[in-house]
């Protein structure tokens, strides 16, 4: 690996590495045909001067969170709204940090799309949805929504460091960061800006499909390797479950195409079949035949949060950058999210004093 | 944007930036200030010795054909080994390389976890799933599954490089590139090696969602900055659709928790509304109202390819590896893919005699 630990020696590198960070990076003898020897030569050497001011604004958060996930698409943002959003409503001082660079969906799913960042000689402010809770995302800063931020990683990297040296959150309780999918650039950054001042941990969000898994342990892999403590892990879009009465009922035909039937069919269920308007449906979208993330945390040795169902109402909260606790129309998902949150949250302020 | 185009220059250049090939690149007057002044003071110059054996390699791939989507967890990964598994059925020639480095989904879900790449002469053979159909993937290279691939971008370019250098695919109908969520380092790559030797297009696939489309919105303005024309738009997870005797039904209590009742349910439809169990139960898992990406499609100017529903069935035969025509198990998604595979292919291979 590229980051953290011993003397951040590559992987691939070749015997006897001075280490990347060394005046003879890249020119001593032991680097003639490392695959790295071009970049060492050329990164700039030593001790990051940002890491100072980071620690500086990073002194008046007491607790960090990190969500990851390793495949994208798993509500791995709409879990760090919903969780921003939850405790911010048990009185916690909040701040959501969206280090998603190429795709920020933070700003949508808070309900703050077409905010701008504004700047004060603290720093650049977050946007806020409450006066306890504060956004800060690139999605704020694009000139129009549709650009594409097509970025390597140096410069994602440069954005990271100025959102954890510029932005003037203030005091908080909870600094909640959501990471894009995977183990990279982004990954790397944010953990070798906050490691000094101390990351309470990282929750990891899959599905239950084996591919959701599969990279899932990827990611707690980084975790243990740059040394973050897994909080846990939540299994999301557990099997999609809703009232009966709002499923859509088709009749398919020889040629594939369905007819919409809904209208008649809800008829005959209320005429022949009444108390099956009081059940739930469920479907198990995603295969979980293998276990889930409940075995893989047990093989992996990390706690496991709670399943949250694939509820549509949740979804719609989401898309419209709703907390889904505000009212009864997420109750299926709100319920399961809260019970996480409770389980993960008294354990931290019992320990630290939040 | 730092790739691709107009001298390469980035868009948060100074005025009169010489552009980040040049000798005196963030070395000129114009350089003093410029956010990328160091990056371009230290990057290699010149053009890039790699593009020639690329182009020699891909001398004998007709067709190339880039995998996209703005966010993760979409199917793009299942829409490429759909799409590769389909145009293998019709006798096609068909390589399948996976660029999604952080994240390889492609090994499971064309079955073949576990392979390794062997080595020839001619450089590093593909795995087979039979024998039109080659596969590539960093999923192949990893001694452990569970590994983390904890690298910056300059290493993930590398690997690209290698895989469009050292691959021996012999003569191809088609590649199939899949790439990871976003417009990255890896998508910046893939263009910069590719566009000389002539990339067909890029299929992009979304879902109905809008946080997705925001992001298939940038995926379109990437496409269209770096002069990739965009195939078409799949909306996938159009919707949850299966048999209704396939669902399962719940009974809520007051607490919270549910009773599965699915048993008693069948037994009381096949008892009281038995014309029910012919019918497919739909649901809307994503809030569509926005128009989904046919409206998106219509305003940005590119075709729109189609929509898949979410099929239990297909999740489950991609996690098995395996394609989702060779039975009739996934009938409702099968058919709107191949719809989307035959209206794609026909006209490709009337404009370039594939």
């Amino acid at each position: 690996m590229e980051s953290g630990g011993d003397g951040d020696i590559p992987e691939n590198a070749n015997e006897h590495c001075p280490g990347p960070q060394s005046e003879s990076a890249g020119k001593s003898d032991a680097c003639e045909g490392c695959p790295n020897q071009q970049i060492c030569a050329t990164a700039p050497k030593g001790p990051d001067s940002d890491l100072i001011p980071i620690a500086e604004r990073m002194a008046t958060v007491k607790h960090k969170i990190l969500v990851l996930s390793g495949k994208g698409g798993v509500g791995k943002s709409t879990f760090s709204a919903q969780l921003s959003f939850a405790l911010a409503a048990m009185d916690y001082q909040v701040g959501l940090l969206d280090i998603d660079i190429c795709g920020p969906s933070i700003p949508k799913m808070l309900g703050l799309e077409g905010q701008e960042i504004h700047q004060s000689n603290l720093g650049w402010s977050p946007v806020y949805v409450e006066s306890n809770l504060g956004v800060m995302s690139i999605g704020f800063m694009l000139p129009n929504p549709d650009d594409a931020v097509i970025w390597r990683g140096p410069r994602k990297n440069g954005l990271i460091k100025q959102f954890l040296k510029d932005v003037y959150w203030g005091e908080l309780d909870f600094l909640v960061v959501d990471a894009p999918p995977g183990t990279s650039d982004e990954h790397i950054s944010i953990v070798q800006c906050l490691q000094a001042t101390g990351i309470d941990g990282a929750i990891i969000v899959t599905t239950p499909q084996q591919v959701s898994l599969i990279d899932v342990r990827k990611e707690v892999s980084f975790c243990k390797k740059v040394g973050i403590k897994v909080l846990g892990v939540v299994e999301n879009m557990s099997g999609l479950c809703q009232q009966l009465a709002d499923v859509k009922f088709l009749k398919p035909s020889e040629t594939g195409k369905h007819t919409d039937v809904t209208d008649w069919a809800l008829q005959y269920i209320r005429d022949q079949a009444p108390e099956l308007l009081n059940m739930m449906a469920y479907s198990e979208v995603f295969d979980s035949s293998g276990g889930g993330a409940l075995k893989m945390c047990h093989e992996m040795g990390v706690p496991f949060l709670g399943k949250v169902p694939l509820d549509p109402q949740l979804c719609k909260a989401a898309e419209e950058g709703r907390s889904c606790f505000e009212d009864q129309t997420c109750q299926v998902s709100a319920s399961a999210l809260k019970s996480i949150v409770e389980n993960l949250i008294p354990k931290r302020t019992a320990e630290n004093g939040a």
